[in-house]
């Protein structure tokens, strides 16, 4: 919902307190400026001096109370809480408003758009103004306070401003010759950028309203405020140039991760991201330069960010806990240290979170991959040990696995994935044996397990399939399928496959290595469950007593990899009640910030940990980043996970569960989408099949080259990524006029929310996904 | 020098704005109290309600111009700057007050420091408040402002101070019926965890004297405080549970990186670091609790925090670029997308950083592993393209690097390191050819480079040593050795050693590995920087001409990994100067986001990007993590960088620079350690080799058992680790009475500084380490 026109400036006004002479220096902000346009008062239009054609001033709201504006509409609607405007109305109004101003001019043009009170004061439904206005990310004008106090209350409004991220261009305040807090705020800003402008204050009220009238004019007439707007117009271009420049100047510095730059044809290939809030980046469009419309458009974050986002983007919560941790340590060097942040974190994840009731260690590192390398280090040498191997025989460990599995892009992690694809490199030396996986997905309206050739042949047939209603929680009910002929196919099939590898002369297992229910990157394949659930079984069964040696694991290590599909993302907080089995060793990230920051943890039980326990420091896990369990990522966690706890328990995901309770009876199988839409989807001539859980929804689009090179997903669903803004100035209501940004593994497309993305948006989400997919199967 | 005393709660009131009603509510706070003791007022001593001699209360500086601290120094000091109190007398004389408060009393007190102002009002020197307190890291209690504008400035007051890290314990204020602030501010903090207390606000002021001091008596009389006050002491006792509980909870629950938690003995092994700012920890020791010292003693962080700090920790700037970015943007999902804090990272490391004049691309990761493992699949693939070599052949490359590398502990980076010593894993599979290095060290106050057996035996002798005044820079002197007979003997050793390889049967060597300079991980090895640039130069030589299909690297890919020693770790921007050769790939990580957050980039020339580019996407550099590029990272990293560059043109450096140029002739080699400390260390008996350059100290000791297992290092030094209580309430000046955290390895004790840590604080480090060691010698 950004707002940046090339030939429209506007600046908002925020006030160090109230009282500070907002409407004054706006007054003489638009004096200076000359024609056009500005918000707010009557004073403004007395005084702006011009002629009366040229300035519009306009109040949206006004109440008559001098009291805070959350209370003074609180007195207007006469206590009932419904009439009080709600926030996302009240933005919505002001950029309609903001749109429709800039659609009428065509030369250049400004507008200062006034808020009331102090940065922090409420809104008329209570939230902070800065808060409430964030979304529209104007760049802003601070009036400093030039009273006694007043240096302290300009820079905490500062940063509190700086805190939501906001483009600060000018500080402007009265100057006063007896406290004189521009002359400590001028050197104090310029060490930030930031150009600090003292005015003399406005003469004392006169009795006689005339000669108030005149000496007001008078005063006005004596300010000059030009340089002021001079640097303001610069700002703005430099803005506007800086944001039409970084095309190139990326396309010629950067180099991407999993980019093919010799695809990268042209500077419109490259998304300009100007600033994100909740579930949208605000992303630059040259081509609206010459046009009346904003260069800023709103762009659903379909892809949730790389799979990252839970709260939404710029949360001030995490930013706050950001600085919290920032400011209280910086860094903290932790070996044989302990900081409240990291340890709470541990306590948490082990108590109330993904290790609850089988983990007894976390070990910190900085993202999937590194936290992979650490699970996969614990295991080879829990195993080893168990087994006394040598150093040849460790060195010769391989892993067992799921095909189109993905750990991340360090080679251990690219070690325990088969070859295949194009995930692969010089180093990459695959060591283990993968299994083929039954998957699921839902077609026509109906919930599929389809073989592999290899279990096919074993089952005779080459899919299971189920129509009644409850047909898509079936696969997921894994009490009533444990018994089923099914499951005895798979757990002969494993077993036998597994005597044949131990006499194989292929690398030893020391590892059951899964990325359970679905694997990402591998192209959003969800296997069976059952599947899984089977093969940890099975492994542990071949081994009927734990070793003395090693405690209680049986069998291989087993880790689970939830990187990706665990904290909620599949709508469960990890995988565990899906597969109704624990692991041995558990890897988190992604998620674990909110989407904020790199950070990872490796979870593992005790018999685990106690394997690299003796008195020789050469027998310990060796393996440490300098910003191991850092303060600042630490913090961010638990404030995310705190959040995530509260999201799920909120009425839009009890709704949401409910509408996938098809037959009453809840499943762990439900999503965010819409289970209608879903079904609707999946009936589609060029859909192959769609699944949903939890967040996730993955659509497997009709197309003989399949394959992560495919382009067919994104041909398909190209125009949900184009703004549309005719609707747009007229907008009404909670929900922003978007488009979809949205990532393709090949034929697959795939759409992710946030653990808390708003209904409204996600019903809208599927809408544009509909009409998409369905205009190009009528038009086929 | 934060004060935490057990038997003492101290809790300093800092006010939202000036004119709040900070001296009524800490008086009304010290009457609920009872008994003890309190800073600042006459109204305190007139209305505290209590015996006069149970309270005590102290006004440290007064000023009376009621103006603004700064400027009431400034107008007492007559225009002499030079006689207003500088921020570490200032705070060292409130430091030392409180510790001989604590030390007074023997029972259960309090004190209140009130702080003048609002939270940033300037302090005497022009320093804001928050930021001067802030090494004293006291639980705070914010008075509120209830007047029109209040909730704004109540709620931007807490985020200022927010930023800083300092824990709230209360908010107060008056109630004011009309605008009704804190109903508003009551559920707002209940959210955030602080407990809002409103109190009733003054009678106004009677004519009388006497009247007036009976009707505020009567009005203290009519307060009830305490619940707040309970809540504080609770808050107090919670803290210092909280802290004792630490260690044994951090025993039980975290895996830490490197440790063998075997070792770990009991409570006292953990370091609880409770909060950090400059170059100090502030570390609990639970022994102090019984006695009137501060269970929180000043720990100087000698390891730079694990390698990482440039500006110390909790620098309020980056904390500050922490939050724009997080407010700005969250995350950016970055593959084929672009934002500032990325874009402008990169040009500034590619046009002004360490990839000036070669490198014209930056890939980002998240630590110097990851970094590694892009830096090696981008030599590999670069050599495989230019030798057209086919997948098997691929996979069996090797590098080419120097015994005792260390590149970061995933498995890739691991695999460019030779097997030795204890860093070794079940996977690490180390690939390749390692030379034994020619060292340099400063022995007896004489720079020697020693030569390892191979080498020696061809130049027939073990060791060159230089006796002249300007000794401990020629090594570095890399024009002056060019030609010398020891660059020919490099020279012939290493082509011959290749010729060798060449025809060994080996692996096939794709790329040369440095860690320029000195190898730190594998214990502080200063390798002649001679050899290194003498192997750049053999390997390049062997290939005259450079490949039309791959650019112009030449011979191999030549990376150097910066990880630990670049960005002004050993005193300048990169290596590159040292070796006079640049690479074609370099790795940055630790200091790039000045230690405070993961962040690492790979820095290539176009040729090696070259290799990459096509138009098939399978051919692409297919690595990426979550988190690459994350805003937060980018814009501490950029704020980092620009504060970097002013410390390295400050009066410190320039200094000891001067002080290293011990012929007047500059030279690359200096250090902030003094050059006469070095010296005169290296002569110590049980010292065998001492070496300075940049910010590190490295002293090995004299130690039969030498190797990453020897505790040697440690034994010696383990005195400074212990905290002097003695002196401390009476320090006087800038430097806080200090312990010194090192850290070893094996028999080589290092120190390192930021790079603005104060010459006083590394004067008194060098003290702390000299008389460590010279008691040792005399002892012996």
């Amino acid at each position: 919902m950004s707002l940046l026109f090339k030939h429209f400036r506007i600046h908002q006004i925020f006030g160090a307190n109230t009282d500070v002479g907002k409407t004054i220096l706006t007054t003489a902000l638009v004096r200076a400026t000359g024609p056009f346009q500005d918000a707010d008062d009557e004073h403004i239009r007395r005084h702006c001096g011009a002629p009366q054609d040229k300035v519009h001033t306009d109040c949206l709201y006004r109440f008559h109370v001098p009291v805070s504006p959350h209370l003074a509409a609180q007195i207007a609607a006469g206590g009932e809480a419904d009439k009080i405007v709600p926030d996302d109305t009240f933005l919505n109004s002001i950029s309609s408003y903001v749109r429709r101003s800039a659609s009428r001019v065509s030369g250049p043009a400004h507008m200062y758009l006034e808020t009331a009170g102090g940065v922090h004061s409420p809104t008329l439904s209570g939230v902070t103004q800065l808060e409430c206005y964030r979304p529209l990310f104007l760049p802003t004008i601070l009036v400093g306070d030039s009273r006694l106090g007043g240096i302290s209350a300009t820079i905490s409004a500062y940063e509190s401003l700086l805190l939501r991220g906001y483009i600060i261009d000018a500080i402007l305040l009265f100057r006063d010759q007896y406290y004189r807090n521009s002359e400590f705020l001028m050197p104090y800003f310029a060490e930030r950028g930031i150009e600090v402008t003292a005015v003399d204050a406005p003469p004392p009220k006169a009795v006689d309203a005339a000669e108030n009238l005149a000496s007001t004019e008078r005063y006005y007439e004596s300010l000059n405020l030009l340089p002021v707007v001079q640097n303001l117009d610069m700002r703005h271009q430099q803005r506007l140039a800086e944001l039409d420049s970084m095309p190139r100047r990326s396309i010629d510095t950067l180099w991407w991760p999993f980019v093919q730059h010799g695809l990268v044809k042209s500077e419109k290939d490259v998304t300009v991201i100007d600033s994100a809030s909740s579930d949208f980046f605000s992303v630059y469009n040259a081509q609206n330069a010459g046009r009346s419309v904003s260069s800023l458009e709103a762009q659903f974050d379909g892809s949730a960010s790389w799979w990252t986002q839970a709260l939404g983007h710029a949360h001030p919560a995490l930013t706050l806990a950001a600085a919290r941790a920032s400011g209280r340590y910086g860094h903290v060097m932790f070996p044989q240290a302990t900081h409240a942040p990291a340890l709470l974190l541990a306590e948490r994840l082990l108590h109330d979170g993904p290790g609850k009731d089988w983990a007894s260690r976390v070990f910190f590192s900085d993202d999937g991959s590194t936290a992979m390398e650490v699970a996969l280090k614990m295991a080879l040498r829990a195993f080893s040990v168990r087994e006394q191997l040598e150093g040849t025989e460790r060195k010769a460990l391989g892993v067992l696995g799921i095909k189109g599995s993905y750990h991340g892009d360090t080679i251990g992690a690219m070690d325990a994935c088969a070859e295949e694809g194009v995930f692969t490199c010089e180093w990459h030396n695959a060591k283990g044996y993968w299994f083929d996986p039954p998957t699921v997905s839902i077609q026509e309206g109906c919930a599929i397990v389809t073989l592999p050739p290899a279990l096919a042949a074993v089952a005779a047939k080459d899919d299971y399939r189920m129509n009644t209603t409850n047909s898509m929680s079936w696969v997921y009910d894994l009490t009533g399928r444990l018994d089923s002929p099914l499951a005895q196919v798979y757990r002969e099939y494993i077993s036998h496959t597994l005597d044949g590898l131990e006499h194989s002369g292929g690398p030893r297992l020391a590892a059951l290595v899964l990325e359970p229910l679905v694997m990402g990157s591998g192209g959003m394949i969800f296997v069976d469950p059952l599947f899984q659930r089977i093969l940890v079984d099975v492994v542990r069964e071949r081994d009927p007593a734990p070793s003395k040696l090693t405690g209680d694991w049986r069998g291989l290590p087993v880790i689970y990899d939830e990187v990706f599909v665990g904290l909620y993302r599949l709508g469960m907080q990890s995988t565990i009640p899906f597969l109704g089995a624990a692991p041995d060793i558990s890897v988190h990230a992604k998620i674990l910030t909110g989407g904020l920051v790199p950070l990872a943890v490796t979870l593992a039980s005790d018999s685990i940990f106690r394997a690299f326990h003796s008195t020789e420091k050469a027998e310990a896990l060796l393996h440490g980043h300098s910003y191991t369990a850092h303060p600042l990522g630490c913090e961010v966690a638990n404030e995310a996970l705190k959040l995530i706890e509260k999201e799920v328990r909120s009425e839009p995901w009890a709704t949401a569960k409910a509408r996938w309770d098809l037959d009453g009876t809840p499943s762990v199988m439900w999503s965010l989408w819409d289970p209608r839409f879903v079904r609707a989807l999946s009936c589609l001539e060029n859909v192959t099949e769609v699944m949903a859980l939890g967040t996730v929804l993955s659509i497997k689009v009709n197309d003989v080259q399949a394959g992560y090179i495919s382009q067919s997903a994104q041909t398909l669903l190209q125009s949900i990524r184009i703004h549309d803004h005719d609707t747009e100035s007229f907008a009404s209501g909670g929900v922003p006029q978007f488009s979809v940004h949205f990532r393709t593994l090949g034929n697959v497309a795939y759409f992710m929310t946030s653990l808390n993305t708003a209904p409204e948006t996600i019903r809208t989400a599927e809408d544009k996904i509909w009409k998409a997919l369905e205009i190009k199967c009528l038009a086929e």
